[in-house]
């Protein structure tokens, strides 16, 4: 079972709310992951209108809500949005995430750095998105996040796991939970990032541009499941040669005869 | 529903019965696995013997047996302990493999040829294993074999799709199942060839090495169902860039007024 | 220096002549690239006129040709084409590639190993295209193929080594030069093969169909040699861990005195 | 011909002085590289001796030092060090790293920007070596760095382009030259790195542990020129499906009438 700041979740399929095509397919697709963490972006809710379309989708007693802070630019900006979603949806949880380039979206290390030390000072459990650099993800665990969520690949690539040789450092590194995120494109993804023992993962794009998104997302519960599994069991190595096998001749000729 | 010379499977795992550490234990991880199709190479049984070891661990209802000439060099070889397992286990069904060389027991195509033809005309269901080559795997079919089963990696490398370039182009030219043997060492693996749309995977060593071979056939049981689910509700295609997202500056500075 | 038939070469880089936008840009190309042997397909050469275009432009001592079967789809097609070729190019030097598949253009096991048998005996110096079969590979250099020509992709994919864990295998255990073909698209996949110890590599979409076909045919030269350099040099292992590196911190206290 | 602050640099291929097995076997590497940018650690040196082993090694007019700040975590001990490097070795070009990691040696993304930009205001050339983040890299650009050298993989490593993803999206966004850094550990992945577009690379393990340094360093200065030949020359796209071609069928009929 994972544990993140006294909270402990069955699932490690974390979701969001973005790109669905409509509020009850998401509501659908969410329930379908069985996942017990989703982040919304703060600026998608009315947080003055209780009946806004989203939240109202997200009313489940075993559905927590992630607000991030998807949009900013600075520590100052992602802190102000970060109050803003405190008071609005009644939640210290929040993923942090500053990025200044829009075109792939990538976090910026410095300001993350600065608005997560901040926050965790203004009594908030903070999950920072961030590159996939181990040392930073040090320091964030450092000045007391109570997970990290390094990157897989540019978000919404759907590329997979493109920094494996550093998820890999980070994971072996890290004494906070470890939860993959941004460009998982497909359950074997998501299994791949469990199986190197990463505490969870977090899924959106793939789930919400599908086809199905309700079925892509049982789709990627298993996988997650799946790899987790793998994990606990342990992946045989990989092997060079295959082991030797007697041939089957004399046997043959033995009974031929 | 997966259908091969008319016999239907709920699962799309096949799974084998070497390198377990006990007949117990394999019979444990087979049924956790929920697997239907069970490979067994034919020198491992003996054929006289009613109370055989394997043989007895086998005895579910649900459970085809499919016997293996693993060990054979020939058609020649292939055919006579063809006719031996089908006498002594009651089955025409047959996973043929013919390789000569004991270091990569890497398929020979030409016996593989010559011997699934010949073994058609005898009134068997011939799954051959056989390189990832597009055109070998044509000629199999058109001789009539049930199935073909390219292998994603030399045989008990645990190193996944390494031939995925040539397995896309089998599964897309593929009138009859095709079914991804040898090399899948982890459910991620076998969760990407679902996800490519092979009609099902055979998995062994992975299973059957593992600490824990039990819970190792479940998470590649789920890994299936995930990467099939995937298939059918169709992956986003990968991105070079992130679908742009507006800042959130503006918003924050209403808010600020 | 390699050794193909008794003829030695100088380039380990091999090219052909398809795919350029003119003779005059392939001889420029050809000769940048320094290659001593080319493969041309036979339909493409009037073989009864001496100023054909192409062949005109391929007149140097240094360039010998390497008639191509490309375009036939049965063993029987092959050879007599082979013997069209040796009558009017008067070499019995012989690509051999039989593909009755027009869309991937991937070779036919069967037809080829039929094909090298036989034209071995009627005297041809055999290259074989093949897939990346390690048993396939082995079949031919039974039957007295000079060389082997594995796929290393797709052909005209440009993909690079997609076959790699098969070309190791064909590399460690040939005994008769290891031709890479098909697929390699950039000079890093060229310098790729030949550091896995590859005896040459085959080029020729890449080239040609560049922006500066001379420049890339260079680039093809030098990539090829710096990888047999490097192969014989002995590349570093692959590590897990940096080496330990002492930290400066004590030398700095003692300058800082 | 690549220009960093001011220096043009015929070839694109930089080096380093560490884990040679002599300081002559070193200086003839470097020497046949053609390299005219060699890092060397400070504290491999003794500055106050004129006849310092390595330093006389590297008496030759092409060959600029780029001393590097190695063994330092912390940007307060990067400044110390590169204060000391100047005086010592005239010249205030500097190569920044700052790792506090002994294992994996990773650098400190904070740091180091905080140290490049205390550097730059004190009249250095600062070439950062740096994670493969694309934020990170933009902001040391806009403190003044004179170039950026992100790793393609844990140093020392050899693995190669294990950050390509990320690698690709710097390279499209930097405003000055980039040079990919630490993992490069064959031929292969430098001709890579320059057909994607990087200025240069760096490579000292993988030339100074081979077998035979003189001949792997040559295989470096040809990988390097061939990779940028390519850029320049451009390479053809991946293609999913080979160019069709006119079967020979119809050829082979007319001339067999």
């Amino acid at each position: 079972m994972l544990t993140i700041a006294n909270r402990t979740f069955q699932s490690r399929l974390f979701t969001g709310t973005g790109k669905f095509a409509s509020s009850i397919e998401m509501e659908n697709a969410l329930l379908a992951s069985a996942s017990e963490l989703v982040t919304m972006a703060l600026k998608r809710v009315d947080v003055n209108d209780e009946r806004d379309d989203i939240l109202s989708h997200l009313q489940h007693p075993h559905l927590h809500l992630l607000p991030n802070t998807s949009g900013v630019r600075t520590a100052k900006e992602a802190i102000f949005a970060a109050e803003l979603a405190r008071e609005a949806l009644q939640t210290n949880w929040l993923k942090l995430e500053i990025h200044p380039d829009p075109k792939y979206l990538m976090p910026d290390p410095i300001e993350t750095l600065k608005a997560a030390e901040a926050l965790v000072k203004k009594g908030f459990v903070v999950l920072p998105y961030c590159h996939a650099d181990p040392v930073l993800c040090k320091r964030l665990e450092e000045v007391g996040t109570a997970a990290v969520m390094p990157l897989a690949a540019p978000i919404g690539s759907n590329k997979g796991l493109e920094a494996a040789a550093f998820l890999e450092i980070i994971i072996e590194q890290s004494n906070v939970p470890v939860v993959v995120d941004a460009g998982i494109g497909a359950p074997s993804h998501a299994a791949q990032a469990m199986e190197m023992g990463a505490d969870a993962v977090l899924v959106n794009t793939a789930i919400a541009v599908s086809e199905n998104p309700t079925q892509m997302a049982c789709a990627f519960k298993l996988a997650v499941e799946a790899g987790r599994l793998a994990y606990e069991a342990k992946l045989a190595p990989k092997q060079a040669v295959a082991q030797a096998s007697s041939p089957l001749t004399d046997f043959l000729a033995e009974l031929g005869d």
